[in-house]
């Protein structure tokens, strides 16, 4: 049983304002809470129809959540989606560490003030499937736990680390020969590219790409060629150009 | 100006059942409508603000397209976007040749059974991309002319070859020796694999993969190995998933 002010608060998380004022956020979906449940994230309270909570119950006790059984109907009035799912979880918002460097081991990605929730979403997705543990986020990027960025990385968000900071400023600070990739519409083919196992790859805002100020501290240009004889296709969705360029990177791990 | 029953007759085309009655489908945006003027598409008539007449009225009036003025206020009438462009326009579907063979020289995508409208436009856009002229749905899928595919296609609805049939059929009536590769969550890796320039690519569902009729006529099973150690990485949603088998598609004819 939800009341007025539950509801009314649930709904006041879809605001990036009143998640920082109140650190939480909402999961949705069996898949999502369940990997939330799974991680270092707090997941504080589930709300959920009877069957699920039956199917559930054990493992959520077990870790001390406080389970809550509302009806579809309720689950109705406080989901953020079309159609809502058995499940909804209210979860603590982790306190982000200032970090000032990247890690010098390891894939990170950098994002360029990504604007769509739905390509965020995507690229943390796509960074879990390829094993790539940190994604640093400009501060203008969309927030993380917007409900549609949330719902669209299923589950991913509770492995991979996402940071906002001031992207020029932790380039700035780099270890030398750190590589920094940067996708543009020029720069080397990426499938003749030298790619290293180690470094940053930038990806840029969906219509202006890599910012000026990001560009500077790129060391090595590159660009996912066209097929397209017409040279009409305009470009790759940033989210699209992401899963080939990490799988490109990782491709090299195995054949090389 | 636009009277009440052209909006009434537009807002009828946001469903299938009246597209396929009158043959007629919407696009928004200047690269889609322009890209869709440049191609083998009849635009019928193009919705407008001043501004955007002006600036492309020589080039719609050399083909003979009618040009209708209106305001703001009544693009939002019509639009199927959340914030609608400055121009709209009423094109005709065209009629689709039942074909029963597949080209045999080059890849041709199968989707079996795409359902989300948004993973059918960036499938079509991942296609034009990466050279690939020709896609076939089946029936089961989602609607080509559904706006929101229609959009996300970026223009590239213009240039890539989309028919809807029966998968079974066409595949059982191949020519011999035609590859018939599907992405599966087990098979070869795809970066060992080997990978053809011609051929078919067949893609499933969001949630069920590959149908059990469509499977049999599988010649290479192929997948996308994960790089997440933790083993929670579900899946690649079906677009990434494409965008990663084109891309490695591609990336063969140009370094081996």
């Amino acid at each position: 049983m939800l009341s007025k002010n539950q509801i009314k608060f649930i709904h006041s998380l879809k605001l990036k304002k009143y998640r920082d004022l109140h650190s939480q956020f909402m999961a949705e979906g069996t898949k999502l809470v369940m990997d939330l449940v799974e991680s270092n994230y707090h997941v504080k309270e589930v709300f959920a129809v009877k069957e699920w909570i039956v199917e559930h119950a054990e493992r959520l006790r077990a870790v001390g959540i406080i389970l809550t059984e509302v009806t579809d109907e309720e689950l109705s009035r406080i989901t953020a989606l079309s159609s809502p799912s058995p499940v909804s979880a209210l979860c603590s918002i982790p306190e982000r560490e200032a970090i000032i460097t990247v890690p010098r081991q390891g894939l990170t990605l950098a994002l360029d003030e990504i604007k769509d929730p739905g390509n965020l979403g995507t690229i943390i997705r796509i960074a879990d499937w390829f094993g790539i543990r940190n994604i640093i986020c400009s501060h203008g990027s969309v927030d993380l736990y917007n409900p549609k960025v949330v719902q669209s990385t299923m589950g991913s968000i509770a492995r991979v680390n996402v940071i906002y900071t001031s992207l020029p400023e932790i380039l700035s600070n780099l270890e030398p020969n750190v590589k920094v990739y940067g996708t543009f519409l020029t720069g080397e083919n990426i499938y003749k590219a030298d790619l290293e196992n180690d470094g940053i790859i930038i990806l840029g805002n969906e219509s202006a790409g890599i910012s000026l100020e990001v560009k500077q501290f790129v060391t090595d240009k590159i660009y996912i060629p066209s097929f397209d004889v017409t040279g009409h296709a305009e470009s790759l969705n940033v989210s699209m150009a992401a899963a080939v360029v990490c799988s490109e990177f990782r491709r090299r791990t195995i054949t090389e």
